[in-house]
């Protein structure tokens, strides 16, 4: 069996999968007379036909460590997650080895952290860990646009270790 | 000087001006073996050459009661405000009167709410009530996306009067 450690989500170890939606640092510009700043194009929808739809998925929680049954891709569209409340949630990728997934990666995001997997990037289901409604951001039309990928023997995802003297 | 008391944001009066995101009532669909709950395509991204971003906008309070300045509209695409905490913002928008803003209409949010301007809604600049950030998915491209108009005369919003009892 598999066993991972979800690891801390950054742009950089996240980026063959897709974008990282976060306010990071400064704002790329100050607009509304300095009232608001913009991060701007923090990611894309690429979906076919231009039909972008917007979401809401209400997650129940999961229990670690995770065992995900299966990945799944959208041949049709990025699909984006962003949390409505501040808790972090499991991130679920895989590489894509000749059409199948490959070697998976995991991660925990922080606060304010959504995720925009890229067209046709091997997923897992959204895991959060508490009840958690997200705004999702992906392909809404009649054509099929799901594939998935059954684990013959499931991964085990568990949670980083919280540092020593954090909490009870 | 109009004055207006910001209503309730329903769906119903906000459709000419464009869509209400929430998760109201029973999902549309469960997926997930039955974890998670589709709100499906609550509002879609109609955007020019199909260029849809995700961006953060991050929001100082606004003091009400609010007075402002101007409106905008956007002709390339729709745009989306999804608030990523709980509290309710003021949605300002104006019908249409052969081009410019004609008669205004201000709504409040409530817990959970977003909203999508439709392409060439006029409406005003974002006006949250504590600092907070959203979501925002609109036109990411080069071609200007931004038409203002400044009211000669701004008009003032206040928001409803608390029913007696609730709170100090």
């Amino acid at each position: 069996m598999t066993v991972l450690t979800a690891q801390p989500l950054t742009a950089g170890a996240f980026a063959p999968f897709g974008d990282v939606i976060e306010a990071a640092g400064e704002a790329d510009r100050l607009i509304n007379d300095g009232k608001c700043g913009r991060y701007h194009a923090l990611a894309h929808a690429d979906c076919a036909d231009g039909a972008v739809g917007l979401n809401i998925f209400r997650g129940t929680a999961y229990a670690t460590p995770l065992r995900p049954k299966l990945v799944e891709r959208h041949p049709l569209g990025s699909q984006a997650f962003m949390p409505l409340s501040p808790e972090p949630f499991v991130v679920l990728v895989a590489e894509d080895d000749g059409g199948l997934p490959g070697t998976l990666h995991a991660f925990l995001t922080a606060s304010g952290q959504g995720v925009n997997y890229h067209r046709n990037v091997w997923h897992g289901v959204l895991c959060p860990l508490v009840p958690q409604d997200f705004l999702v951001v992906d392909y809404v039309g009649d054509a099929p646009n799901l594939e998935e990928y059954e684990f013959t023997d499931p991964p085990e995802i568990r949670l980083p270790r919280r540092p020593a003297g954090d909490g009870p």
